[in-house]
């Protein structure tokens, strides 16, 4: 298993992974994280919040974009430099989350690309947005 | 349970959450985002990588900082708007990581604030930098 | 990271730590005791029950105590001596369990308080009681 | 499945349950039940502490006899009324705790058993010990 080499990716490459995010998803991504925040896993409280019931943690969502990153594009071998991000609207338990990554720089001299990392839901709405930059593997 | 508001945050307030990345703690992050890249969950890949072994997710580890965010500072109530993330050196299975959040600026109109967030293990080693933008619960 | 030491603690201190209790928090703690009781995990036996519904282990919302005792009151650093238990009412999974912990007596002389601990549910009723020994921190 | 009515029972009536505790065991239990104390899940800071390392959850450990209880004596359609607990030492992961229980008492009119309940680790060390009241199932 390896992934693609700075030569063997273009500008406009695009990939995705999608996935429905599960009350376990959260509950674990918590004890992973010790972020027990109520916003994730208190019902009560969260119901009386402004987003009227819980929440994934809006890292966990990111989580995917390394997903996309380190399985497909660049793949296998991708080292991870940076990752900017916007958490735009919230996910809730139940909701499918894609995310989408596209090369839209190569920095050859560097083996260094940059891409547009966005997440959706189901209803198209952006969830999330940011660049990547990561090294692909030699 | 709520976190603290503009008015009682100030520039130099610190907090930190501590814990040591099991190899559970990467295999169930793996299952939760999808992200199975042999370098997090193939031992005999992972040995001829230019890491010499398994490492944990970089965005494992930036949930530690999402963790203090939404527990301690500023606590419960607090909406993510933004996080910029440098990954710097390897976390590997048994590492134990600190995530110290810093608050840097107050943006009191906009009902902001602006935070340096790094990761450091136990050797000291800074593992992941960047800065994050919050609001605060009102 | 140090809990309060017995100097420190008021007889009348009090702490709590609520969650919403999730189905897979009930399957992971079956799967960690090896407590597969069908009347945690099997839905067409629970049903049948008195509880008519899967409901969560007693001594998984015990360890909602525990954490209040080792993360708030007093925190870390507490060795945990004793604990008394009654299960009161049955806790079904998407309830809203808090646990609350009160000091009610000081032994300063041997390094020990005696906490009254309970848990409710999302509708106030006590689904847990009993008392805590612990000795906090030096 | 249905375990053993308070005819079937007898004073002496023994079972147990034994495993082996794993980092994943202490780590998703810490998860669950929001017990993030350090000396569960920093080994940093528990190699310091009294214990010199990481130590599992005594609540953890109490989930054993819940197993016994509900799987095996009296088994399924008990209902579990009270717990005493005494942690006498602590259990380190890796350890192997063989979960014990006993039938004392037998109260035919209100149709309740008192149980012995005690764990021992592989050294045969006794780490938990204490008395559970049940109603067996009719």
């Amino acid at each position: 298993m390896k992934g693609l080499t700075i030569k063997e990716l273009k500008v406009g490459d695009k990939e995705d992974f999608e996935k429905t995010i599960s009350e376990s998803d959260v509950y674990l991504y918590a004890g992973i994280t010790g972020d027990l925040n109520p916003a994730h896993i208190n019902q009560r409280e969260a119901e009386s919040s402004i987003f009227k019931g819980r929440i994934a943690h809006g890292m966990l969502t990111a989580g995917l974009i390394s997903a996309v990153l380190g399985m497909k594009l660049p793949g296998p071998g991708t080292i991870y430099l940076s990752q900017e991000l916007k958490f735009l609207a919230p996910v809730r338990i139940g909701d499918t989350i894609k995310a989408e990554v596209e090369v839209i720089e190569k920095i050859e001299e560097k083996n260094r690309i940059v891409l547009n990392t966005i997440c959706t839901n189901q209803n198209g709405e952006l969830v999330l947005k940011g660049k990547a930059v990561v090294m692909p593997p030699k």
